[in-house]
């Protein structure tokens, strides 16, 4: 069964607004097996709607649009598909009293064009929207269907979930679908794409290997479309004996994710000392919910005053060896442990660049020291891009040594 | 000058990447006054991007195509563009010379598929990429143009700004077009808008208002295209007296820019103390190359335990007041003054959630104290969004706290 995804709006046209919908909704559509056959973006234009449906509908038997529903756009997306599908409009009561019912409870005044967000193609299935005042729509005719959402990401989330989900399973799923991510970090996708070349060449047409490479990280994730469930299983668990030096997890779990489950798990408290990193490792930490759990606090200790100070790290050592060194690294660690007192802690020093390079520690160079009170591993880097990629890559590493550290210290 | 945009690939229509080539390639085009009248994102098949070719040479005079270039991919691009155009491929010597010693360079053996590489649609002119080994190519014929260009967005975007701007600008800019952004906090949308209603009512059909909200923050962009320059500073001008009380920068600038630049020509430097923001302020401020010349560093003090004896917070203070109040802010911001010894520093306390929150201080909490030795100031939000946006939110308020506070006491 084809899709094709419309995406209405100026404002993703001149570029201000990314189109994460098309992002969210190819994946969430990839969860029951469905692909997105084509994506077109336009402007909020009712001829520019109605001509890129005919197009649309030529090549897939479900449309889904999103944006020009709402107040202030005049609702050209269901005068669109009304005047495509050759449909009067009829002006649903329900979602008039649900509107003037919110509205009232604000003491907000409702206004005529909240009347016209009511009207609605005849026979469209209204998608009452819980997160917003502009419902949805699904309309079905000749075999050909239409789920209109707004463009509002957490409100077209929140149909898709709600409503479009359960419909899409009913009508249209006919095989079953099967997938699962694996998380890798330290190599390159490269490395493993040859590294796993005869198992994804032996795969069936029914089953495939997708490719996402990220900084410092690449997901690979395996489907199979039919066929039985156990020869799924089987691949999968090829797969993942395949890649298992690289993988740090699987199906979504981020690295600060999995570092967190193994400090909690273990009863284990994090402290950092960051410099070139600037706050972003302790920033992924404590993204995620309960990290006050196992993360005490960092030092950001961004000038050598500071590490000396906060840290202790000696004014010979900066001076004979320089800020970004194994032996710099080595006694933020041990300040760490001794001054923001946490069981593990991580240090990084490194030359983010544009500036601050020599011929002998170019930009990009960077040092990682990660340890206990018994014992401190180092490990340096040399990743040489811009400024803001090498800072995600030194954190994206820092947090793999502190995840392998713990896995080869506690866990037998 | 209607153009058309072809994105190509699979992983975006499988959600797995988001199309941020689409939102910069529109925001580039803007800034000559350009606009992408459709944008269409297909899969990496041959007979999807020539019957894409045709649709999108229909409704425009150019179209441009990221995608589907590269070794691994067979450069089904340039196929369906010659095949579209009824021409044949010529193999391109300086191509194959530079990829040549470019792999001869790091000793990497180079493949067939990279010969491929240097075949080009007969007439195209080359673009060379400085940054990987797929050239673009830009072929103009019978009054249609199209520009093909890499998938990987910073090859992308170096052919664009090296090649295409100029290329861009000679042929197709008829009109004069002008432009300006002013970067505002501290207010949303809605009231920026009833406030400049009139004016924005004003302005001829050649002027227009654009907005772009974002997290605390809303960037308002007044547009020209044609009639005199002086008109158009006019307006701008008066644009920027309406909206002085919330303006922090222009044209792309950053708030933590803003403020660095602050903070240096007034020979000032900068410490923090974070716990809800946990190090994003920090890693904000050194995103700035050129930081360490003003920020020195920051203590992140998580736990209660860190807020005592890295910055000499009172536990009494805590007990009485708690982690969240007014009384601890200021008590971090003396303390990193004294501790971390800044000239200015500026702390953070709230309560990210989803958990942590109560009847009396709920999710979303946060208090902010920014001062120096003579004096402190301190403010608190409610921002009742989730974890991610109410912890921007509050890094977006500090560094706003931080810029006035200098704007107040250094400038006179």
């Amino acid at each position: 069964m084809k899709i094709n995804l419309i995406c209405i709006g100026d404002e993703l046209l001149i570029g201000q607004v990314i189109n994460t919908n098309a992002s969210w909704i190819g994946q969430f559509l990839n969860q029951f097996g469905f692909n997105i056959n084509c994506t077109f973006t336009i402007g909020d234009s009712h001829q520019e709607i109605y001509s890129t449906l005919k197009i649309a509908f030529e090549s897939a038997d479900l449309v889904i649009t999103t944006g020009g529903l709402g107040p202030t756009r005049d609702d050209i997306s269901k005068k669109a598909i009304a005047d495509y599908f050759g449909l009067g409009m009829t002006f649903h009561q329900q979602t008039w009293d649900r509107i003037l019912d919110l509205f009232t409870k604000r003491n907000i005044p409702i206004s005529e064009q909240h009347r016209e967000q009511c009207l609605m193609p005849d026979g469209a299935e209204v998608l009452e929207n819980g997160m917003g005042t502009a419902p949805g729509l699904w309309l079905e005719k000749q075999g050909k269907h239409c789920i209109m959402l707004p463009g509002v990401p957490y409100e077209m989330q929140h149909l898709m979930e709600r409503h479009v989900r359960s419909g899409l399973i009913s009508k249209f799923q006919s095989d079953e679908y099967f997938e699962h991510t694996f998380h890798t970090v330290g190599t390159g996708e490269t490395v493993i794409a040859d590294h796993i070349q005869d198992f994804e060449d032996s795969l069936g047409d029914k089953a495939g290997i997708a490719y996402l490479p990220g900084t410092g990280q690449v997901r690979i994730r395996i489907s199979q479309r039919g066929g039985l469930k156990v020869t799924f299983e089987n691949n999968r668990d090829k797969l993942g004996k395949l890649i298992q030096q690289w993988t740090y997890g699987e199906n979504g779990e981020s690295l600060e994710s999995v570092v967190g489950k193994l400090l909690k798990e273990n009863g284990l408290s994090l402290v950092l000392a960051e410099s070139c990193t600037g706050g972003l490792i302790s920033h992924k930490i404590t993204s995620i919910p309960g990290s006050s759990a196992y993360f005490k606090g960092a030092a950001i200790t961004y000038s050598n005053e500071h590490k000396m100070q906060v840290l202790g790290v000696k004014s010979e050592t900066l001076k004979q060896y320089g800020a970004v060194s194994e032996q710099t690294v080595t006694e933020m660690v041990r300040g760490a442990l001794d001054h923001l007192e946490g069981d593990i802690a991580a240090a990084v020093s490194g030359i983010a660049g544009p500036d601050g390079g020599s011929e002998e520690k170019p930009v990009g160079t960077i040092w990682i020291a990660v340890g206990n009170k018994q014992q401190i591993k180092t490990i340096s880097f040399l990743y040489m891009k811009d400024r803001e990629r090498n800072i995600q890559y030194a954190a994206v590493q820092a947090l793999n040594m502190i995840r392998k550290f713990l896995i080869a210290v506690y866990l037998k």
